[in-house]
């Protein structure tokens, strides 16, 4: 995207890091402005002059609100609400927003497509994407603006800083006799690679075309957790490794333990992801070990 | 529901009227509390010790958001947060929430049931009531609450100070020569009698029990805003009045032009409004008109 146009990077690196973007710092249409997304006028001069959003930023912990409700309400809605506001007294048009499968709430095996309902979410986070997806819309009509929403599977890459893969790797390097699992490691859902959903999001941007542009982002198959506990063992060599459920169907309030994403729609369009979800786990997990 | 339970209204007045509970004001089960909903402390004290909560507080006027692009957010998004807030932290199990067919958005002549989706709101008062649901959803799933959410046609009874009867009285009592219509006067919508809407609540109360029930309320009719403009005319004894059309499609923007509800899940319950939507405006008028 840095080959044509101009960007301005808007993060207040709650999840982000510096070295993760330090390869653009010197180039002469990249800025980084290091701010929070609840401080308005911040928002509001950082947007001039712009014509597309790329809103990604959210509270990327699901079940850190069990102890701080507030936490998807300012993180999630205000900061959309924000975003919407600045967009709107620059005459920005276009925004693109990662919401997420939590919108969906928990339906077992069904496959849900975009036109999926109701959307009852069971967490915080499954709440405010589902509110911003609201948000959005509706400054689209009111406001003239044109959004594509993608209700993303689990992203995976070398750059995450939260999520299942991560979390074993930390804790079987403090200990590599045990990994405790969440839940009965049966939870089974669908990863993407992050370098595949990019190649998706922009995919849809330039194949649709409606005022609102709503998209399931997945890859069609499915792992469980105690299959990717087992490939994390594998990868970092470790043997003998005794894996200890603290039980039950779900790894935390709010958690959904069985997601199906129908992605029919973007499939038509011609986007199919390459790389299945143990394909794309395994790849984030030698990356996240410093192998790929 | 004075009979037999000890009652606490909350309210800022920003819509509701003192005459309204004049009568209730010296029964000893029955409390006023005048304050806001946006404060948080006085929110979390005045639901000590009930166990049921009749939340029905939102901005009423749909097109005050085209001015001011917070009200919603704060009324509708915020207050829901404190009001799940105060539940939470007083252990409170119970909430009704009256949303609306807002969240639906435009879908023409599509009869809209409970499982419809995508839902993609026009307005911010629509895309406040989705928000609101999801949160209550998440709150009922992570802290064992239960919900019964209420999406409604267009209430009527003479107690409303929005709508467009009242609007139209309004407008003819200042003008009796003519009468203005926002839009084409083709909006065609389903109205029910507030009487028929406690009623219908009460009945759903009673009638289901999942963590989470959702329902439309509406009668099976629709009347459209010309014909509502003409039995106006008609109940204020006045003749030869020039309707004069703003135009367009829509009322304002945010406004969905024709909304259908699908009420099958409560009718089958075994709920259905006696009054049509003729009637139940009918009704509203004289009432209004102080003719009943």
């Amino acid at each position: 995207m840095l080959e044509n146009n101009y960007v301005t990077l808007y993060d207040n690196l709650s999840s982000g890091k510096m070295e993760f973007i330090a390869h653009h710092q010197s180039k002469p249409n990249f800025r980084f402005i290091y701010a929070d997304l609840l401080d308005e006028p911040d928002v509001k001069r950082a947007m001039e002059e712009h014509d597309f959003v790329f809103h990604l930023s959210s509270n990327p912990d699901i079940s850190k609100s069990m102890e701080q409700p507030d936490l998807d309400l300012k993180q999630g809605i205000l900061v959309t609400f924000n975003v919407l506001e600045a967009m709107r007294l620059n005459g920005v048009k276009k925004i693109i927003y990662t919401s997420g499968s939590g919108i969906y709430g928990d339906v077992g095996t069904t496959y849900t497509a975009e036109d999926f309902g109701p959307l009852l979410p069971l967490s915080m986070y499954g709440a405010s994407k589902l509110a911003c997806e609201g948000l959005i819309s509706a400054y689209c009509h009111m406001y003239d603006m044109q959004t594509w929403i993608f209700r993303m599977a689990n992203i995976v890459g070398k750059r995450q800083t939260h999520g299942v893969t991560l979390d074993f790797i930390n804790k079987l390097r403090k200990n590599p006799k045990e990994l405790e699992i969440l839940g009965n490691g049966k939870q089974s859902k669908s990863y993407l690679h992050v370098d595949e959903c990019v190649e998706a999001m922009m995919f849809a941007i330039d194949h649709s075309n409606e005022k609102v542009n709503v998209f399931n982002i997945a890859s069609n198959s499915y792992i469980d957790v105690t299959s990717i506990a087992n490939m994390v063992i594998e990868e970092m060599g470790l043997k003998d490794v005794k894996l200890k459920y603290t039980g039950g169907s779900r790894g935390w309030k709010g958690d959904v333990p069985i997601v199906r994403l129908d992605t029919t729609i973007i499939n038509k369009l011609g986007w199919k992801a390459k790389l299945s979800s143990e394909e794309a786990v395994r790849k984030a997990l030698k990356e996240l070990l410093g192998k790929e």
